[in-house]
């Protein structure tokens, strides 16, 4: 289904979506967030057998997941997050606080900062002046590449 | 090529997997935050024409472009994010933070504070007591769902 490769785009989006793009990719990093490790674990999410081997080939292939043997006779093996891996939290988190907001149902999938019970969220902020910024914030274009790249995002109605 | 349907499961990042998970549709929403307006503008990204279509037209569907018409002989459309559309700079910045330190090549896609010229990133913080956080800290799961869950994330190696 993919017909052009993001991994050689000049946008490390792009690129990223090369990596975890596909569709379920984020939910194996998602349930690993939360502690699945092994086959049986990552299925409760209603994914296929078939593509779930895929996806968790791929998984390691790109260094996201290391598969260790926790059993040697008959050989089995899990899947833990690697340091690449675990960052994707970044990106698993900004999707839940997306749609915390912007779509209905349940939540069952919040982190939380060690055992504190606290929440983790997701947040912009400013690199230089480290101002956390919010969709009312004035975020716009470093280079100017479209016709109107100029008027700042947050005053589009 | 979707078999099972995100948008009913109980888990925001599934939800909004389903608003956005399709190949291409968030590099047309960062796109958008760059600037881009018109179906040429969009082109810009290697996108075919049919594909770039559909994407648009559930992209308005979901709420997050609203369709403009900028003349009307002959009829032309322009695309602008809505507030819902905005937010997804959430996600954009999260996925362009996590390529820029983990995938290789260049990078054209910064957005910035306003006029400052400050690059706006993505991090992860405790809802409560407003620590930031890294990949070296301590983020669990809330609910125990899977056999190890008990085990910080950050612990394994």
């Amino acid at each position: 289904m993919q017909k052009v490769s993001f991994a050689e785009m000049p946008c490390p989006v792009a690129r990223t979506l090369d990596v975890v793009g596909e569709w379920w990719t984020l939910l194996i990093v998602r349930d690993a967030l939360l502690g699945a490790r092994r086959f049986d674990d990552f299925k409760q999410a209603g994914i296929a057998d078939n593509i779930l081997s895929a996806r968790l080939k791929g998984l390691v292939e790109d260094g996201i997941l290391e598969r260790r043997a926790y059993q040697a006779h008959p050989a089995r093996y899990e899947y833990l997050l690697t340091a690449k891996g675990r960052e994707l939290a970044l990106v698993v988190v900004a999707l839940r606080t997306w749609g915390r907001k912007w779509t209905k149902g349940k939540d069952s999938s919040s982190l939380t900062h060690g055992d504190s019970g606290h929440v983790v969220s997701s947040r912009l902020y400013c690199d230089d002046c480290g101002h956390p910024l919010t969709g009312d914030d004035d975020i716009r274009p470093k280079k100017l590449g479209f016709r109107d790249a100029v008027m700042p995002v947050a005053t589009r109605a």
